[in-house]
């Protein structure tokens, strides 16, 4: 009898290889990141007409929890090829844990950069199980990007923040399994923006695959920053950038101006969404069963937003990128979600509790 | 052109239809659960010879980042198609987490039972963020257990824990995927016991895909308790079970017979481990770039202590299902790792500390 077929999946380098940058294959860094599935929103309560197919990329279920995985199976990939024993970034949070875990499979030494008290609890317990070298910053995100650069260029050691030109080129490959799984490209992209290499890799996958014939159309790329967080959208960096959304708590983006021109080419916009927006958003994905971490959640909370501005028609193909899991970031779940309540094990008291 | 196909993965019980009981398919209720990679085991220092082939069946990447979401789609979907409007379940944190996302997914109310202080971080911010009405007991799982059990017979509650046969019909699918990725069943299948019903499940998996011709072999069954809490290898239930892998601190488990009877059937063990033996595997994982929660790792730890009996061949194939992912307990892997250096954001300080 012939059950159900099922693959191990082998990873973005050599599923997408004919799309990507060579990589001898024994230099190949992977976790079998990728294939990350596309959920349905189902009601989401009245707030969107039936008409309107929304699905969320939920890139959380990448090996270490968020989509950053596919940009650095790439850059560990091509540093240990040119024979490279190390690699360093600055992060939020998400780029450490795939830069340590990386490198930890690939046999390199990461070191890594983070804004002091600013990166959620699982990222940094990412970074540190995976054995990195983790220097906590007294300053931001953008502060430790720039020293992460003059160290790479002074000694060995290869930068794999995203200007390490292979890291897009991972990250585009999420852009083609969205057109894969959909059968076709969606009539609209959302994700938050941050450092911005995001949108930057999607409208690069989106516009490869309608080069080769494999879609006929290109979503239109929709962009949300963090209201304390906004620099494209006020058109200047902002020195001292504040949000809940700590993965994109960012005030002066590497991908500024590749973001700006994906929006152009596509007719899309980048705008952006309060805290309270994107918390709302994030407890509504809860309630439909998906957690995503908050930053993940401006996609949605930018749904609603065009929405209230009904630029949506029926029959409309949404997708919203979900960056990373929630349980990178359990103390923002915590405080978001109503208290537990105690109890001694006895049966008419827990009864009583739970109110039946 | 022709572009790598990859499709939208369907969960488990559409995927596995054939080999689950029915579910009327608009009471699905799925995150597309399952398909999780099998990954191999590169090196660990000189642990292994290299004859030797070892894979993780690495769990920790289903949407709820544990095992659980197999058992838990089939359970929460036969519940919403017998017309149920609740579940509810005990859990040491995983269980939980699986049931308040899908009870969300599928528009039931969820209430959950934990062991109050004793479950992780990340398992505690999922059951809350899902909405699930959690009451934490003063008592451990066992008495928590044993409230849920009377609770569900009383009111209209469906009980969602192990006991729920639907749940191990789930969980089966884990079997299938191992020998589908593989292209055979392996020689030993090693993994953690707690409340047992994972190793019942795998074997019944491995024996219906043999029974039916899939494959021609049959694993043996290699299950690990830890050493504070080994109901079935000391043969009694523990009253107090202690150790450091909370998922598995049970000490009167619900599937004791038929985890004995799996490991007859397929002579294999069931074996204990150390929480020291538990922390160093769980901390050579990390280092070969997998993250998973302490309880996982006793599946390695296992291996690691057979080797040492040398049970092993050249040429046999090891799997270890890691259960959940390592963001499930943040605080134990902080714990278990080198502290971050803080410095001021200047370059001389910075590279001095980094050690260049």
């Amino acid at each position: 009898m012939q059950a159900t077929k099922t693959r191990n999946w082998n990873g973005v380098i050599r599923e997408f290889q004919e799309f990507l940058p060579k990589v001898k294959d024994d230099s190949v860094v992977t976790l079998r990141e990728g294939n990350t599935p596309l959920i349905e929103v189902l009601t989401m309560g009245e707030l969107f007409e039936r008409g309107l197919k929304i699905f969320l990329k939920y890139e959380g279920l990448n090996p270490t929890g968020s989509f950053k995985d596919r940009g650095m199976t790439m850059a560990v990939s091509k540093a240990k090829e040119e024979g490279s024993h190390a690699v360093i970034c600055a992060s939020t949070g998400n780029t450490s844990a795939a830069a340590a875990a990386y490198a930890a499979r690939g046999g390199l030494r990461a070191y890594v950069l983070i804004p002091e008290g600013k990166i959620a609890l699982g990222k940094l317990s990412q970074a540190m199980m995976h054995g990195a070298k983790v220097v906590q910053i007294q300053g931001n995100f953008d502060e430790a990007l720039i020293i992460v650069k003059e160290v790479s260029m002074m000694y060995p050691v290869t930068l794999v923040n995203s200007i390490n030109p292979y890291r897009l080129e991972g990250q585009k490959t999420a852009a083609f399994e969205v057109c894969n799984h959909l059968g076709f490209a969606p009539t609209y992209h959302f994700l938050p923006v941050g450092n911005a290499g995001n949108i930057t890799a999607y409208w690069r996958g989106y516009k490869e695959f309608k080069e080769r014939g494999v879609t006929d159309s290109l979503p239109k790329m929709m962009g949300f920053e963090a209201e304390g967080s906004a620099p494209i959208v006020r058109g200047h960096p902002i020195k001292n950038p504040e949000t809940i959304a700590s993965a994109i708590r960012i005030g002066n983006p590497s991908s500024w101006e590749n973001a700006v021109k994906a929006k152009d080419e596509s007719g899309g916009i980048i705008d952006m969404v309060s805290d309270d927006e994107i918390i709302y958003a994030y407890k509504l994905l809860a309630r439909e069963g998906v957690f995503c971490e908050p930053a993940s959640a401006a996609s949605l909370a930018g749904v609603i937003k065009m929405h209230k501005k009904g630029i949506f028609k029926n029959g409309d193909t949404i997708v919203c990128t979900l960056t990373g899991h929630g349980l990178k970031d359990p103390d923002t779940a915590i405080k978001s979600s109503d208290k537990p309540i105690t109890a001694e094990p006895e049966l008419g008291k827990v009864v009583e509790l739970l109110g039946f």
